[in-house]
């Protein structure tokens, strides 16, 4: 049984690593999968010996892409709660099950904001609306098919999102919701941008300042929307914050390999840069929709405490 | 003879359109050549004769793509000098020298001019400044061949500038005159924008307002730059002036076939939208660095009238 | 009894429908009145019937016009504290006691607010300021007259305030409290701007991302006051804070009658838009004066969530 | 003959002064008539003579609005044509001539400038737009003419244009043409903008840095569409710049009558203001259409002095 | 040893008014050590009486600069915990204690912000950034010796921070932790700004909305930063938040001797301004580091609630 | 005679060097002085010789500072001249006196240019205008005592114009003409901006694109103005513009003793950096009174052009 469970976490690094797992969503999600095996294989133990298990464990997931918030944030919960249970002097079986019920928990948790912020993101786009979309983003389609539901019509933009023209399957998705969609380059946004009434986009992690970190170009997009007096939305999970952040940590932007660009032989000289994310400000930004409701992103810093004190044990 | 001739302006014509013949200056530079021919062929005749079969060459070389500003102008310079010859009273063979003579002087200029752009413009670049470049440009690669001439070094960002990726070409070139480069992906342009000290780009036509028609996504360049204080300079001869633009003619941006970005099968309801070009607003342009001299964009109206009415018997 | 509290809401409801009741406060001002009969017709009955017959009350109001925050949030006060009560286990009588103190209370909120923020928002103005201002508020009254009793002198730029001209029954207003005022056309605010020291404004409904609803031409003062560098504030109530578009729900702006604006007979093709408010995007307003204090636009979420939350039971 | 010359002189004097002629085109059309008129009424005389007395109806012309950049273009022109063919050393009866065929010419060219303004303005304007405008301008009807004449079709945006309404007089004409229609109060500006492809407003007189003098309220409507980056067209003849700019005059906006805005009895404290026009700089427009073609409104300073050195005789 | 007390009390206040004692922590550490001094003294007396010599020390050393934010602060805190121990009916001697101890954590908050702020702010620094600072600042330098502490480098830019040149000393400072360092002239800043990473200032006080008071000239470099898209980051402990300004009480900018611009004998009609702070805008700043976290300018009104009502006893 | 002469131009290359002849003018006027003397020196000799030797003195002092555009456009006004005559076959003395004549004439333009900037430029300030300036300029002087004269008032706001404290020299000179004068420090320009009515600089060169070159920090006054919506005037004459900035030569900022700046003995690295100019771009700058008349500053490549090209023999 053990076994299995370091197996799972094992295999679930390294998908990670390899980006085989790679969505801000997956990737917590799979983390938290693989702490319940973890915590179900610990047959018995003291509670300390339980935790450093569980820990240890942690440790493993997130160091599997230290810049992921939401990976952070997965086995920060899962810890926590069990911590929780320890310093309440819980027995050992009881402890474990905290530990499980948590990694079920914040995998729930991820569902429901999904649809919670489909709900709420909804009563922000009119029917008839036009809206512009970057990159793949689940959030986004949580939304669109809401709208679908309530009957209402929209067309939407979609970039192709390169490198990896992740834009043609969110295209694809939105087709099959049933909405009139439009593909185009990345870089020709502007062209469209004057007729557009609403950007909205997912993110990747939300720093306490109400910056957002979201696929390379999202800070692009967002600025030529607002030059066209077009509002800017992004929709993501309070899992997706950064609450290291408010103690001045930057969100690293890792670069992903240079041949997904281009594949040419190396040249001397050539240096190929591929940054995954960018760095949209607040300024850009109009709201964020989250489960727990619209908004502005100066807001994100309380919400941020709010939410990662009382339910996170982060500390400040 | 003559069957050559209208041969060459037939097969001319028909490399325009299916975009055999591509860039501005190839496009004005081959119909020239076509130009040249055709005259050459007349054999003999009334000047009117001559004027009319010229006039008749020179519209099939305009039709073959209206909307490239370089193509009118080659053949309004062209029939222009031949109108002057013939209203001045020569004769026959002196028409006809004048006609094939300014198709020479107008292939001349193309070239001379971009020897030109490269003495000013390389004024303009410091020693040691970070260039960011999009699309390809011989304008741009004589700018960055002058500063090499100099001693001068620069390092140079250069956007793959999708669909159909010059900017890897465009990279290969600035390598071969021997400056380091660096590959991005268009829309990754804000992420290293705060360190460029000056975007510097070609162009595919120029209105009398110093609107700048350029690669899909120069205007978006151009916003990002602006945004961080960075000056964007456009390298353009003043054979790309669209002088109907003084009489309110606005340019039409051409679309590619969708499958230059995407072939998939098609599906109802998807739209995939391909323009070529973007108009970059004057405010956003530092200058335009021309074979005349540097212009502020809104310098463009009065020099294109100069040139057009002194040159091209532009009448307003 | 009964028939006499039916009465005053069916009659509240045809005013507030007809307009006759027309302002943010006097509209809730009178909702909370009709809701103190009704509950006090109320003979007798089980804790739910009591809440069951206020709350068809509270909804006949609240449906005379869904659009008006305040309206919404005088009835929702009511019924929350009645709610508590019954929660609570308390009896009929005490239970019907609380309505009609709620009611009483709410609608003290309101003077209470208004006379906090003449002494909060009059601070920030200076004496000898020039001070411009739109349409009819008696929050900015109530400032003014704080002002004015505190010795400091200003002069008041006021806007007529098309199409009801209201403009100019503030600049009566202002001009009884003793302070000399220039009366301009709405779309001259320009003119005057750069010698303005602040734009003061009231408010119709203030969102949880801090855009302000108010008079139509509003968001055009702000903009245009945002250009000069002048500051905008903004007077209003918490009781104008509208609580769901916390969850996402955008304020619908009503249009008047068309014949408001030009009464001659109708053609064919001829359309007459008459919106009675915009929407002032948060980053033109400077400051928020609420009888809990002066807050940037990007603090209305939190306060509204600490307010609601606490006072008004809304969940989130 | 000569009494009936003077009283016309004086008779237009009386009109512009009450501002029963007032227009920008029909004061200068009117004091061009009046001066025809006085012309033909001097029988004979020295060349000196006639210059004399034609100088003392131009100057009493003059004085009637000094403000109006059409009406001193409209005296400068004609007598500019009188000196001319004087210090040619024509004989009086040439010189007669030169003035009443001058007068002629000016009128004409109003009229021939709307044709062209028609024609160009017309291509800058796309099928199916959604065009703002702003007040009642003559040049901005014969765009929509052409428009229409060409079977495009596009949506009219007209404002009310407080104080006077000449919105509603500007719609009817419009719908004349053949146009849907829709008419705001000026101040819903925004409400309506990000929607709109092109504002489209005529001029009363343009200064020399490009500065645009129109109906009070044009500023706002032009930095509200610079807001939204929606383009600024005027449209306006060469006989509204304002030659002086050149020389550092500032244009002086007269106000209206106060009783216009607002006929109560007058208080103590309460002033009126009620500026005519306002100065919309040139960073907010986007182009100005003239019949000479469509120049940027940094290229007004050249044009203007081109024209009004070669044919209004204006030294610098 | 009462006269010792009453002497320290009324040395400082002598010194703060002379301003011997002129920064913001040095004011607010002064009036905490001589609160300590007064309350030892106190030998016997009821609460009550306790109290109220407290109060009269706290009185007249608030008055020794009713400007200075953390100069108020701390005799707020410490007559704040004083009276907390009153409200509970602890005896004299706990009273008194709770006054002295309350002193001393005061300043001991002032030292251990500092340490957090350099802790915090440090990680917003990257390795080889180039750093511009304004004026002298003890936040700013405790995040430079952090810096410097965890190995990295960077290169700072100091102005020279007229009038008083306190830019020299921080000069001086900076290269004591051993960075290189370039002094520059206050208004020379927009040369150097575009290839700045960070604007990096401390701040005399802060406001509810997020604005910056600080030494002369802060507003400027913001400005300047903000139009070359470099970040202004704020370093400032909450002991330097203004609670007044939740209430609409606007900070007071106090002048200095108008001899230290110029001593020149006085002229009639000139007048010397020496205005010692300016107020930055909170659109210009990215964000506030203070010993609670990075927060944005828009979360410090939320920040100063929590904290004051939690440390201080305010009311609101 | 010749010893004189040559030791005239040394002398005065002397003085250029060490900056004892320092402004734009003095140096220009000082350099055409020298000029004067070199060609009357010259006995006798070819046209040939003389305008070798007349060039070699022009190139001895164009080399004493090769950064200030109105020395160069002195030595190339005379040499200029001087060829033309040559060129027209004159005779040795007439070359001389043309030498001569323009040297005079040069000089005599400075003046002219100053009294006729005054009438221009003080057209646009109003009675009772709070005027800014930075820097000592003769230009804006001559623009204030034309006020005076003609009987307007107005208030000015110099800054102290750090390094050399040219502002009190500047805020004397105000005094002497009659105005109140207000005197700050630089960067405390923007506390006092929103109440201003025109900033107004006087130039050390202007580029073609409208770029001003001015006193260090006046493209920092010119960003905060522009954020007030103040307008920026530069008064200055066409002798200072830059004529080789037509092809691309940049402006180089010279760099004073860091001496000037702080004087205490040098640390290891510290480096001063004293630029004595910045360049203020065109779009912080409304307007530039020339003799010549009042243009925008993207109307400089025009007015450089048929200037430079008419007296100058600029070729292009």
């Amino acid at each position: 049984m053990k076994e299995n469970a370091s197996e799972t976490v094992r295999d679930i690094v390294k998908k990670i690593r390899s980006r085989e797992i790679s969505t801000a969503d997956d990737t917590a999600n799979a983390a938290a999968y693989a702490l319940e095996k973890a915590a179900s294989a610990i047959a018995k133990g003291t509670p300390e010996e339980f935790l450093k298990k569980l820990a240890e464990a942690g440790m493993a997931l997130s160091d599997s892409r230290p810049t992921s918030a939401s990976l952070q944030n997965s086995t920060r919960y899962v810890i926590h709660m069990a911590t929780l249970a320890t310093n309440n002097g819980l027995p050992f079986e009881d402890i474990k099950s905290s530990a499980i019920e948590a990694a079920k928990t914040f995998r729930r948790k991820i569902d429901e904001a999904k649809v919670k912020i489909g709900e709420i993101g909804s009563k922000r786009i009119g029917n008839g609306d036009l809206v512009f979309t970057h990159c793949y983003s689940t959030s986004v389609l949580s939304i669109l098919k809401k709208l679908r539901g309530d009957g209402k019509d929209v067309h939407v933009i979609v970039t192709e999102s390169r490198p990896a023209f992740e834009g043609r399957k969110m295209a694809h998705e939105i087709l099959k919701i049933g909405f009139p969609t439009t593909l185009i380059i990345d870089i020709a946004a502007r062209v469209f941008m004057h007729d557009v009434d609403n950007v909205l986009v997912g993110a990747e992690a939300i720093a306490a300042n109400g910056a957002v970190v979201n696929k390379i170009g999202t800070s692009v997009i967002a600025t030529v929307a607002h030059e066209a007096r077009v509002r800017t939305l992004v929709a993501a999970g309070t899992y997706k914050f950064y609450p290291e952040s408010v103690i001045g940590q930057r969100i690293t932007i890792e670069e992903e390999d240079p041949s997904q660009i281009y594949d040419e032989p190396t040249e001397d000289n050539l240096t190929i840069r591929n940054p995954q994310f960018d760095v949209c400000p607040p300024e850009y930004i109009d709201a964020i929709i989250t489960e727990k409701g619209v908004i502005p992103p100066q807001g994100a810093y309380f919400l941020l405490r709010k939410i990662f004190e009382e339910e996170y044990g982060f500390k400040m």
